[in-house]
């Protein structure tokens, strides 16, 4: 019998369509090379030219926009949001809109033209880290900009468009709908309950166990109770904070770990398969709550969104979390 | 510079990104087979032992589930929901769930082995709207089913599974979030303005211009002025209604040529592309009310959601409605 579950996070419900049980394996989909393509790479080092100038890197010495780093920030070549500019929030007719400010940086994860970011060394994943948050830091000055999306496009099936492992930063100038309305529902828990949500999933998850992944001192990886997605993997910080750009130094060592581990996992489990990771945190300009925690969510693209998706925001999931949490348990890799 | 829309709809923002404006020619994607592939089909007249008994066929004078019918809809094999049993609404420690009860019904469009709607006569179009209607209006007569959605998958790039020319009815046991919100969004815009937002919607498209693709004397075709995805398209009644199956026989009738002359442009601009068509209506349970209006939403795939999109709700767009309309208006076909 399927069942119906709800996500106490987004207060959406999924099918969990136990009829249709799909073990690793059944998924029709496409595997990220594990060999480089040969083509020419803009991030590669002596290629710095081919990028707009660099906004932030990790180098020992070496002149800016010249190799010798370790890590690279740079603007998007092709941005889908501009910096220069005033909002201009106009209407037209019925319609709103106003102009397209906004940043959108790509971080070059390492000089080293590796393809996946599971095989960079935990210390190069620590920076990426690292560079999300001092990238993060930054943008909050300027106060036209009130979230900063932190996100990763892995493989074609995915998104990405470039094999040299890097992720991105998209800076807007509002608060986007969906990220409203996680904190709608955890500000309500809180209400109700005096308690962060997030907390609360966390004890539970630790308790009923048969959804966790790995469990570290800082973080628990998790395959949550109603997930859109077969293989949908959380990581969540054990300790409470709302925004991601206050994490110290010991958690995103931690983290770069815990991160490298799960990925290796699902690389493992699903025969590398095309993912997104996206950072929920805490809008911008918005002082630490007590109601948001932030977290990490990992997608594998495993299944095509259809019309029915479309139409009601419902998520039919052919896998139980319970079970995809076994198989990448079994993977072993820490 | 990009501009970032507000879809008065759904009250999301999309970035309209026009620098990397692209023509129809610049998408990667699928084109949807012209021929079919030969392989064993059981939505062929001959092998109707091979699908669950009909629920509905339109035949004259043959038996149930036999040939001799111009269209059927049947129970789907590996339905998501179950139609037997109790909802069980429980808990789980903080979770909630239930049973998955439901319906999840297929409608063979027409006996021919045809792979594209838009290639069936305009006969069999409104057989299939007439259908959507009927069992809809079934499963309304069921107290435990509060929405159905009706839909289309084309193509395997859009969730298809097989090629012979089907849509598809979920019956579910609570209105989605998505349909709720855009219940409140109109809603609230009727509280404010004593309007129906569509009606309104509908009368600043047709002064504008510059986004209708077609007008009849019952429908109006139009690119949205936020669209999520390239070549979006809305089918709008001009005749307010809140509920589909309310739609009168001379409304289903222009419908029908009315959808067929929409995907014929579509895939004559598009290369015959995968797409999903949805039908948003009100639920089921509701009486008609003054401020939902009942509307047909076709989404082409042609970009691949990524990371950003997953994170935000919020849509990158890189094609303009205006540009897109433009090329469906300079396609012809009615």
């Amino acid at each position: 019998m399927p069942e119906l579950r709800k996500d106490p996070v987004s207060d959406r419900w999924v099918i969990i369509a136990t009829d249709r049980a799909r073990r690793p394996s059944d998924f029709i989909r496409e595997t990220v090379p594990a060999e480089p393509s040969g083509r020419f790479c803009p991030f590669c080092p002596g290629n710095e030219s081919k990028t707009p100038p660099e906004v932030l890197a990790y180098r020992s010495g070496s002149q800016p926009n010249q190799p010798g780093w370790s890590l690279r920030v740079v603007p998007n070549k092709f941005p889908v949001l501009g910096i220069e500019g005033d909002l201009d929030r106009e209407g037209e007719g019925m319609f709103d809109k106003m102009q397209g400010i906004g940043a959108h940086e790509v971080v070059i994860e390492a000089p080293e033209h590796i393809l996946s970011m599971a095989a960079l060394s935990e210390r190069s994943i620590e920076q990426v880290l690292c560079a999300f948050r001092d990238r993060t830091n930054d943008l909050k000055n300027d106060r036209r900009l009130k979230y900063v999306l932190i996100f990763k496009n892995h493989g074609e099936g995915a998104g990405a468009t470039l094999e040299h492992s890097h992720s991105q930063l998209i800076a807007l100038p509002v608060v986007p709908k969906r990220v409203q309305e996680e904190l709608e529902v955890a500000g309500r828990y809180y209400d109700f309950k005096e308690r962060c949500l997030f907390c609360d999933l966390l004890r539970q998850e630790l308790k009923a166990g048969t959804r966790i992944v790995t469990e570290t001192d800082q973080f628990i990886v998790v395959e949550p109770y109603a997930p859109r997605f077969p293989f949908e993997t959380w990581i969540l910080p054990r300790r409470h904070g709302s925004h991601f750009e206050n994490a110290d130094g010991p958690q995103l060592s931690n983290l770069a770990w815990t991160l490298k581990s799960t990925l290796r996992k699902l690389e493992k489990v699903l025969e590398r398969p095309p993912y997104n990771i996206v950072i929920h945190t805490a809008p911008l300009q918005e002082a630490a709550s007590a109601y948001y925690h932030w977290h990490i969510e990992i997608i594998p693209k495993l299944t095509r969104v259809a019309g029915f998706e479309w139409g009601t925001g419902f998520y039919i999931n052919p896998t139980p979390p319970e079970e995809s949490a076994q198989f990448l348990r079994d993977a072993g890799l820490g």
